[in-house]
């Protein structure tokens, strides 16, 4: 039996950041994601290749399971697919080809695509039948062990794709859009350490707290305007709040000498809106050029890594590509 | 006889484009400015030099009259000389050098500077008593009638000097600051255009109103608190109060892949707050290095024009030099 499955990544369009302070925010899940790839076995070996990185491993199954103990020590990708994998207990042993087709560790959920399309895929396999928000929260759940702590946007983001509008009461609510929204993706290559910076934003709030109160009500503002702008198909004027969104997150300290310079560069060639994605302090930019996306892709992929998306308006899924 | 006469420049340290608005802003005098020396000649003629810009050009007075009509087509820095001059009856013709020791047409309120240094050395050629309020009040006139419009701000600064806090009601109070205010300034050696820049960000204002509303309340904010760690001499906050203004001058749109630039590579080489200062689009960056000012100053200084300057409590002054 061959299993195909494919979870989308995400980008923050909106409210990184304001969203841990109970303000709007806008993900988007984009057509670039992870796929993966499951193979049965008639024995009991568990091989595991994930490409680009280069890693493979092989296990074998005892009783079904896996024998596999996280170590909280070193953090890995891999250990996401080990946490679902040890979720299950099997008949036969498999080989697992995950292909993460977007920036690692980039502010673009790819640990939660991963985690989510790996989930997919052996839950057909070992015939588990479980709705989507079963999906989200057993892959969450595995975010949260794993890291800590696990924001729930990036892993719905992979399950149920599409546009969504995080609201202040943190409920999820999608975007009626049925226009395509094209975005470049371009990569600084530093990591920033979301954890800290996140701390940054809060030291800041707690020493500023009425400038930086008035700076979360732009920015929420931001959040619901766009909402309506998505929601009319006003690309003009979606640009120009992500650009009004990126000054204030320069104001509350989370943008860099690189990611300043690519917001730029991307401006300069045409890109009518960019912002950062994410937490900052390293990580992406998006830009959006909706009357130009070929002329601006190719001059920023000339300087940075850089890749072309869409929205993806399905989530994760699997398929029996043979029986 | 031989007067010399200094007015200073001056940066605007909190609330550029938001002062417009009715909200706070601060304005430093600095330290670098136009130096007049007037000298008096036993004719009619009338010499005038201009450095560094090797502007020369003699003249004759006619019955104790420079015969000059201001042509509006081709703004000049020697205009604002000319309108000075004008203005007075004299008994002898003189040699006036003025040298702009700062940077033209870049924020820093050069043409103010030429106004009110050289109409306070004619007034002591021609014997003319006048307070500073008059002197103001007259540079201010002059600014208006060459550029159509012009903030008090300006020629208020090259008047008195000091650092001032311009309150909701535009009225001018001198902030009580006692110590030293070391400020690095770079230029990019582009020009804005204040006009088309102040015209962009009420275009913004009126599109997006109550976004830009919380934008400038946390701008105001920023100003009443700087005024109040000026007082207290908080050095720390002073600073980060300036990074966060320079992100919701961004927001406003009047941010620069150069000016950005500047900003970032000088927190990189250790200023504690950046920002550009005056209208943007171009012009100049300011930098506040309070710990390592000269380290700052030197790596500035080696990738852009730059000059470090401190606040100049006093305004304008003249004095004769030779009886």
């Amino acid at each position: 039996m061959k299993i195909k499955a494919f979870a989308p990544g995400k980008i923050i369009l909106f409210g990184e950041h304001t969203v841990v302070y109970n303000k709007p925010a806008i993900a988007v899940a984009i057509n670039r994601g992870v796929d993966v790839e499951l193979t049965s076995r008639d024995d009991d070996e568990v091989n595991i290749h994930i490409s680009p990185i280069n890693y493979s491993q092989k296990l074998v199954l005892t009783g079904g399971m896996l024998e596999y103990e996280y170590d909280s020590s070193n953090k890995r990708i891999s250990d996401y697919i080990y946490e679902v994998i040890n979720r299950f207990k099997f008949n036969h042993g498999f080989n697992l080809n995950v292909n993460i087709n977007m920036y690692l560790g980039a502010g673009l959920g790819s640990s939660a695509a991963v985690t989510v399309a790996v989930l997919k895929a052996i839950m057909l396999y070992t015939d588990n039948d479980a709705t989507l928000d079963e999906i989200a929260s057993i892959a969450r759940d595995i975010e949260i062990k794993i890291q800590g702590a696990a924001s729930p946007i990036d892993t719905a983001m992979s399950t149920y794709g599409g546009i969504i509008y995080i609201d202040e009461n943190s409920n999820l609510n999608p975007i009626n859009f049925d226009m395509q929204l094209p975005l470049i993706v371009s990569n600084c290559e530093i990591a920033g350490n979301t954890g800290e910076i996140v701390a940054s934003v809060r030291d800041k709030y707690n020493k500023h707290t009425p400038i930086m109160e008035s700076i979360f009500d732009a920015m929420a503002k931001i959040a619901t305007d766009a909402k309506m702008a998505l929601e009319c198909g006003n690309s003009m004027k979606l640009a120009e709040l992500m650009n009004m969104n990126q000054g204030l997150l320069d104001a509350i300290g989370v943008n860099t000498l690189e990611l300043s310079e690519m917001v730029y560069q991307s401006r300069k060639f045409g890109s009518e809106g960019s912002k950062l994605t994410g937490s900052g302090g390293g990580g992406c930019i998006i830009a959006y050029a909706p009357h130009d996306i070929d002329e601006v892709y190719l001059k920023l992929s000339q300087l940075y890594k850089t890749f072309k998306c869409e929205q993806s308006n399905s989530g994760v899924y699997a398929k029996i590509v043979e029986k």
